[in-house]
């Protein structure tokens, strides 16, 4: 099997530890997902067991390769960015450790079983509504992106049934949906434990949000220090660019 | 009548703009009252009505004189400390804009109407359990520190009858009560619109937030920049002198 088709790349994470395959045409990963994985937090131990959901390109799985000896699923509904991964696993001999699996989640519990897991990610779609137009231009980027073949209600409601009671669930999303997913994680019994806000810059309101939540933990929610990308002249700031390269 | 009694003393508010008389055996206006009334916005119209719950002695009334016109009514449950905010308002000549009135936040609609007011400010007691220790030692610090004579749920559900449609609630809070101050606001029509995070210090946790909800407003969150409060050198910051000194 070729490692790269089409209009395909092979890009590097962390400095040069890792690499992962990418394409303009279907898929990139973005910075969520990068903060996402830095976010969550997980034992070294190789036998906890972890699943990222809307796995892409399998870039959280990639990038939790480096914190934990865990065992990884990540799950994808699309079949083009789940081959995808399934090369940049290969590529970065890391089979023993992720399996990429090709399924809608809604179908997760019938697949892979319920309350057996130790720590869920997921960077889900951030749009619940779309135009014509977005559907027809790129099928890729649209279901990636909008809520078409899952709702926010759906992640949460499959992460929950995942995890273990006590296990985590770690979601990072736009600020404008964060009442929406916190009525959802109480809904599905993840209770927020820790929150960070990601600010673009100094003085700007916030444009992302991490959080956790604890399957049946005690109401205690921790604000973690605000988080800033980019200095005032667009370069990362310093604890970005430790993140990014590691 | 003397302006002081027993151990009252007269403290300035926003350099010398104001005075407001404190007790320290009885209460002290604290940060948080300082920073919601700073986070609070408000129309300069006379038109306006303004409620302030659990309104202590008096300060965020105080404060939000400066900022507007509007009509503003403080209800405090404890004699004593409404005592004091009316002897402040009287200092500060604010009789014909500030109202303070004794009763029990329960009782607003009936004493007050309901949908009739523009803006509802709440630094509200954040704690919910309480020693027979701490009950005993202070009462007038027990009642404003502790949900003994009103829960968060009777704040929320009050503002909410208060409030005409459009119209906003301003709340402080600790983070660890965010998520059920959240999912109490949807459950009372205030839906959270803007949420700012105060930190002590830079890279510490948030020891304290902000909220605005709307009356039937549309769901979609704003995060504002993270407010520091201290240098590191315990020092306030330029954005918290600007505030306390005016």
């Amino acid at each position: 099997m070729d490692l790269l088709k089409e209009d395909e790349r092979l890009d590097y994470l962390l400095g040069e530890n890792l690499k992962i395959i990418q394409s303009p045409k279907v898929f990139s990963f973005s910075l969520d997902a990068v903060l996402l994985s830095n976010f969550t937090s997980v034992s070294k131990s190789p036998k906890r067991k972890i699943v990222d959901l809307c796995s892409g390109n399998g870039v959280i799985p990639l990038f939790l390769s480096v914190k934990t000896s865990a065992q990884i699923i990540g799950v994808e509904i699309q079949e083009r960015l789940c081959e995808m991964a399934i090369r940049s696993v290969q590529y970065n001999k890391l089979e023993s450790q992720i399996q990429m699996m090709n399924f809608d989640l809604k179908e997760a519990v019938k697949r892979i079983g319920s309350e057996k897991y130790d720590v869920i990610t997921c960077n889900p779609p951030y749009f619940q509504s779309f135009t014509e137009n977005e559907l027809n231009e790129n099928e890729h980027f649209t279901i990636a992106r909008h809520e078409i073949r899952c709702t926010l209600e759906d992640v949460v409601q499959v992460s929950s049934q995942l995890l273990k009671q006590g296990g985590k669930a770690n979601f990072v999303h736009r600020p404008g949906r964060l009442i929406d997913l916190i009525m959802l994680m109480r809904k599905f019994r993840l209770e927020p434990k820790r929150l960070q806000f990601i600010y673009p810059k100094q003085g700007k309101e916030a444009n992302m949000i991490l959080i956790e939540g604890i399957k049946d933990g005690k109401a205690d929610l921790k604000v973690l220090p605000p988080f800033v990308v980019y200095q005032d002249d667009n370069e990362y700031t310093e604890e970005m660019r430790k993140i990014v390269y590691g």
